[in-house]
């Protein structure tokens, strides 16, 4: 017997389209007041006005009355360091006191202290830390989830890190999408210390070939002193051979050039971009490179917020996500991060929740089937507290979430 | 038969005392390790460490294994305006546009908009509306809240809006504690516009009349064109004379001398102070009145935050409150409050815990009663996911509450 949700009197607002919207076309979303949304088998059968929705009698279904409430596309968070060992709190204090990420991370803290932890648990006791944290997104309206590793960074706690990630996709009644990326190219690990070519050669002979298949996506922390351009060109072009589409962290800490590497590769997104040039998000624009924003990071380090309105006036498209990890950005807010987008980085909220919904499909490679409410596509909701979408913004740093829905499946709904 | 609590294997952190910590003293913090709190009849009856505590085998009593988890006590809102009509998300996009706060407000917008929407609520409806918020509160471990009235700004409106107050303190079963304060010289109501001398007197010789003895607190906005110092002074003496103690909004807009009038009057606390005067910060300080900061508001307005480390530095007591509202901060998050005092403002985390217990507590009058996990203050406890406090700004902007005890019993429990 097929398994149907319907939802009455909504207030659908949803952007609409199978790939990214670019520029002003992220302000344009779909509002239809005292709509119907079904979902069968998972999947949007219908959505529009109540009148036009036709209810099968001989059939079981969940009613949801969403009196009035904001029924909008689920959150996609497009970029999170999921997986991860241990917590790095006194480290947060060290930068409260002044000392920068970077040098905190040149002494050996940093990534390495994660990955130093993280070497050390299992995969199942990485996959039910991770639990705890879908958890706490779903209650926050996400439905799609982007999940790297790169607190591994040999080729066994790569692919411990990247079965974490497959089990927890696989977990029957899992409560969101997880699209995996493999991070290799996080840092340099300890053990390559001041001989990064000999770590890029270990990724291109052993560590890509053995990730191959595992992840959707490679990703690289393009960055001074990191992997600056050539490598990270060597190593996309690898990634890329092996059938890896492209995410990169770009332009993050100095202007580098990230940005226009991206558009070069032809990668799916380009992250963080705080320091991005204007030629950079030129040629993202033009390439069509998704420009994915982390205002929590920015907020958590006391940095500047990333150039959204550059990017949206250049005519690319802005995608926004959490950048959820245990050192420059342990938090996963999304109320925090509409607040930052739309008090901060002078985003409307129009554009915010693009940025959270089809962009964030789009920066997973996956607009065709999520971001919208869209018939065809996959039934992953979230209906808010109030009936004014606009109550987003305003509450500000809270939750507006009563019921998220996955898979035409209620997952979380607020006491 | 008496109703006991029984917590074992905490992490005890609390400030201790019962008056306010000031200056360097709000850093220490008591912390017991593999600690036990008991709690009788609401009161706490033991603390210390797990091998003191005593338990009569033949009573019954709750029993939480911390599992080593923090425990700190509950969390004081000292400064909501908890109840109100209506919402304005429209007016938080002027805002965003560049709009400003007192523009808004002059050309009838702002309070003036809340205050026609919460004269035309009943007290039931406005009670209710505020019992959402108040479980909203009680999830990020607040277990007292001072909620002004404000919004009614005639005696009739004025006295519901405390009814209103009255009506939720005494709900069986309530949350939390509830402090009152009559705010009628919020603003200059469109009826007085232009006759600020005459809405003076109303409430001079009716409104607060009809207040008293039916608020703990008097409370004013003390700003540029709304009520200045003459009139402010003028009101304060009467409401002194009346028996109420006294809050200010101080110095939130321009500097203006409020905080100095906050220390001439013997005020408990002065509010805001974004533009305080260095004299007034030396004033408030000696003359031991709280400097309550509201970041929330500071960051929804974009406004600079207020000058925490002067005041400790000048060996004022500094408490931290959300300011929820439904204008200049719809907000009320704790965690985000934290994150603002930790990274934007400088305070030690430690300093932070003590603002929003025993300092908040101070600045409600309360601070001999709650605030600190002590023998013979209320069992109002908040214990945290984490065996580290430092995890609070750490895990920016998201709740880390993982239980809330209020008189000794649970009334929240995270999933």
């Amino acid at each position: 017997m097929q398994k149907k949700l319907i939802i009455t009197n909504a207030t659908v607002v949803t952007p609409v389209g199978n790939s990214a919207c670019k520029g002003a076309d992220m302000a344009k979303l779909t509002v239809i007041e005292n709509a119907a949304v079904k979902v069968t088998d998972g999947i949007i059968t219908y959505v529009g006005p109540a009148a036009g929705l036709i209810i099968d009698s001989d059939i079981d279904y969940s009613l949801i009355d969403a009196e009035g409430r904001v029924v909008l596309p689920g959150f996609v968070d497009s970029h999170t360091h999921l997986i991860f060992g241990g917590y790095r709190p006194d480290e947060f204090s060290w930068r409260l006191n002044g000392e920068s990420y970077m040098s905190i991370m040149q002494r050996g803290g940093g990534i390495q202290s994660t990955v130093n932890a993280t070497r050390s648990e299992s995969c199942d006791a990485l996959a039910d830390k991770a639990q705890w944290f879908i958890n706490r997104m779903s209650e926050m309206g996400v439905t799609t989830v982007e999940a790297k590793s790169g607190y591994g960074l040999d080729t066994e706690s790569e692919l411990k890190m990247l079965e974490a990630i497959d089990c927890l996709a696989s977990t029957p009644g899992q409560k969101l999408n997880i699209v995996s990326t493999f991070l290799g190219a996080h840092a340099v690990p300890k053990e390559y210390k001041g001989r990064t070519g000999e770590y890029v050669e270990l990724m291109i002979n052993e560590m890509i070939p053995a990730a191959k298949g595992k992840a959707k996506f490679f990703d690289i922390f393009t960055e001074k002193n990191v992997f600056e351009i050539e490598d990270s060109r060597k190593l996309l072009k690898a990634a890329r051979e092996a059938g890896f589409e492209l995410k990169l962290h770009a332009d993050e800490i100095v202007t580098l050039g990230g940005a226009e590497l991206a558009a070069e590769m032809g990668a799916v997104s380009a992250d963080h971009l705080l320091h991005v040039s204007d030629e950079g998000v030129k040629q993202m624009a033009e390439k069509g490179v998704v420009a994915t924003l982390l205002p929590l990071t920015a907020f958590a380090l006391r940095e500047p917020f990333a150039p959204a309105r550059k990017f949206i006036e250049a005519g690319a498209a802005v995608a926004l996500a959490t950048d959820l990890n245990p050192g420059s950005c342990f938090s996963g807010s999304i109320p925090l991060t509409i607040a930052l987008a739309c008090i901060y980085m002078n985003m409307t909220i129009e554009e915010t929740i693009t940025a959270l919904t089809l962009n964030g499909a789009a920066a997973v490679g996956m607009a065709d089937k999520i971001g919208s409410i869209e018939t065809g596509k996959q039934g992953d909701l979230v209906m808010l507290e109030f009936s004014n979408y606009r109550m987003l913004p305003y509450y500000v740093g809270m939750n507006c979430v009563n019921t998220t829905i996955h898979k035409g499946n209620i997952v979380y709904e607020a006491r």
